[in-house]
């Protein structure tokens, strides 16, 4: 016997079960995506190269898996150099594409090039797989999936409380608690002019985004290593841990930010927004200056959410961004997006018990096969049901009764019907109950009606 | 300002409009599979290639997209000897990893791989894109959707029969009209061992596929030059014209197959399947007895059905395989399966405008935006809509009303609420059909009830 087929470290097969769980997952998403008026889109799982590469830094670009061109890859490449070929030259020369390594930049590309097609506001959703060759560890696949939902060609601040809204939809529908954390890159800038340190905001932002994993005393440190001047680390600091409720820390930071316009516009975006949510939307939003996000090219609001249920880091995030789809050279579309880490949120659910119970997602009943003359019956009884929408199946094969109730169980299917010659004879089936094991007889009509 | 950007050849983007399109296909192939008890697996877009290669043929071979290995692909390589390295040796030496070709392999290695944790009969679903390095075309993509059911261990017919119900109930809610061919590779078999050819089985099958699109004269000439003797041509020809009711089809085979107790299985088998079909499930299911289906692994029942909208061939296609798990190792597990093209039915759908209109599917109202005061009403009403599970968007700027207007015309949202100071004051809104342009004034609990 050939060795046992395994497929490929980091990446994962998905069980029925497993399935049933992640499109309640994406089922939920999608509908409070669409109630937003988000609709959606789908991008190629390769992107060329010259599309994907550069746009995430140098880490990034090693992680891209890259497609070997058809045909012949060779055609074209100087035989002779190849002993002496630098692997990432080589690999540009004999690879055009690449996997999509995030939602993100597919977009702005399919923005880009659709320009003509597209009316702006452009509202879309994107619930497609993502890879990178990451190390895989727990928790950290090679094919993930991300759910993005983004409004690009708009810089009204409505756009970033409806998006909060379906964040807290979402979490909501799917049972989680969570907190929504806000803040605003710009306030960021702001306490980074005021500490004279205005153009080393990248920097500042990179660090302050470890706060939470590794404490203030570790942020100052790799501060004063990437050259920030210590008067500024002092100034930058205690500006995070700024409290009050969200009127009196922005009422603090406008005192301080006298000498930063960048600074003033951030504080009085976050006023618009927040004044936007009524006294029941409130509760879960949090103001959190400290809060930064890694990635470079926010420019606005910033969105963080954690689940409360376990300590698994964050489980959707999003922002501003100003020009995003300049990198494809289409300058002046402002937008902004939420993106929800669905296998993070898998984890968290599972974990905490969140997913309905199987038989209110999968199949409803089974019908059991006897064979022969009861078959006839067993069918027609199946295709009544299914006219009216109820899932069913009829075991396949005429096996012993044990056999087929013990498929049932493990199928988690709730009910099975008998219908065997006293069944027949009298128009009526059994059902078996498989959670509480009691049997009813019924009526096809009173069956019906008790799945319809 | 840098090049437009692009995506690799042979790959689509998918608009908005495109993905509701596709979504009415992909949700009602997956309704369908539900109701008959089939569920969801998943597998990775990347196999390892140990798995793929050798499974398509040769040519199949050639058209898998090879992944690069990630990190240094060189590391292990003699490179004194890259300039003489064959190609074919060469990507094997730095590509582990490739794109799943289709749906069936990855099936088959899923069974095999997850042997100990599966109930057997297993009714399996699978929706998810495939790749191929083919020469991109009309109506052939690169990447490309397959709609997958199979069921494997259970070698009853029920489940062939059911199968069928699945296609024509598929095809009913899509609305399109089909014939839905049916054979028996036994049936075949039978054919060429009466003939005297019964070793010649794969070759006579791989030409008589091609009579629709070749004709018989064509067929004749490349089972001769395929060195098939002229009189089992002779004797085979005429067998697949057989003509007349489907029992008189099956009793003329029988009178034939009184030498082949193979071809005597497959009317069989024919004879019980046809049997289970009700006089109004038989309408649209023809034996054809000369369907033959390319692909090799079948064994018994063959499926093909046709759109009668447009001349586009096949949209989906099935049939049992006795050993398809063996190439992994495990034998004597039978199975049977459908696979619909969902490219394909997007395209005859599109022509024979079958598609619901966006009205039915999209966002459903927009609200105007007047800023300032009559925001707040807005979202009020938004909120409340949506509570109702109604999908409506609050256009995010207070522009001019034309250009609000002009966005929903093109989003195709059929209904536009204004809601302006006036309206405020008498706790109404006043809703314009975007089809017919009427305008209708009305409280808000008329609203909700006329979208509920």
């Amino acid at each position: 016997m050939p060795e046992k087929p395994s497929i490929p470290k980091g990446t994962r097969d998905f069980s029925p079960d497993e399935m049933q769980r992640r499109y309640h997952i994406f089922n939920t998403i999608r509908s409070v995506f669409t109630l937003y008026g988000y609709l959606p889109i789908e991008t190629p799982a390769m992107e060329n190269l010259s599309t994907l590469l550069g746009k995430y830094g140098d880490e990034g670009d090693r992680l891209l898996f890259r497609v070997l061109n058809s045909g012949n890859f060779l055609d074209g490449i100087d035989r002779a150099g190849l002993p002496d070929a630098e692997p990432a030259k080589l690999s540009a020369a004999i690879c055009e594409k690449g996997l999509r390594y995030d939602l993100t930049v597919p977009f702005a590309r399919y923005v880009v090039q659709h320009r003509n097609e597209i009316v702006f506001p452009f509202k879309r959703f994107q619930i497609q797989p993502v890879w990178r060759a990451d190390r895989p560890q727990k928790g950290r696949y090679r094919e993930f999936y991300q759910c993005d939902a983004d409004v690009i060609g708009s810089d009204s601040l409505l756009n970033e409380y409806e998006l909060i809204l379906i964040i807290r939809e979402v979490f909501r529908r799917l049972g989680m608690k969570t907190v929504i954390r806000v803040n605003n890159r710009k306030v960021l800038t702001g306490m980074a002019e005021i500490a004279g340190a205005g153009d080393r905001i990248t920097d500042i932002t990179t660090e302050i985004d470890k706060l939470d994993k590794i404490g203030s005393d570790a942020v100052i440190e790799a501060l004063s290593q990437k050259g920030i001047p210590v008067d500024a680390i002092d100034r930058i600091m205690p500006l995070l841990a700024i409290s009050g409720t969200v009127n009196e820390k922005l009422d603090t930071l406008d005192g301080i930010f006298t000498g930063s316009t960048v600074g003033r516009h951030g504080v009085s975006e976050l006023r618009e927004l927040f004044s936007r949510f009524k006294k029941d939307e409130i509760e879960g939003i949090d103001l959190d200056l400290a809060l930064a996000r890694g990635l470079n090219y926010y420019t606005g609001a910033i969105i963080e959410v954690k689940s409360l249920d376990t300590e698994i880091g964050s489980v959707c995030g999003g922002g501003r961004y100003d020009n995003l789809a300049g990198i494809f050279g289409m300058d002046g579309l402002s937008g902004v997006g939420v993106s929800f880490g669905a296998d993070r949120i898998y984890d968290v659910m599972l974990k905490a018990g969140l997913f309905p119970p199987f038989s209110e997602t999968g199949t409803r009943l089974m019908i059991v096969n006897f064979g022969g003359r009861e078959m006839t019956y067993a069918l027609e009884i199946a295709g009544m049901l299914r006219s009216k929408g109820i899932s069913v199946e009829v075991y396949p094969d005429a096996v012993k009764l044990k056999k087929q109730f013990g498929y049932a169980d493990s199928r988690h299917i709730p009910g099975v019907i008998i219908a065997g010659e006293e069944e027949i004879a009298s128009g009526h089936v059994t059902l078996k109950d498989m959670i509480t094991g009691t049997q009813t007889r019924l009526t096809i009509e009173e069956l019906i009606e008790r799945y319809e």
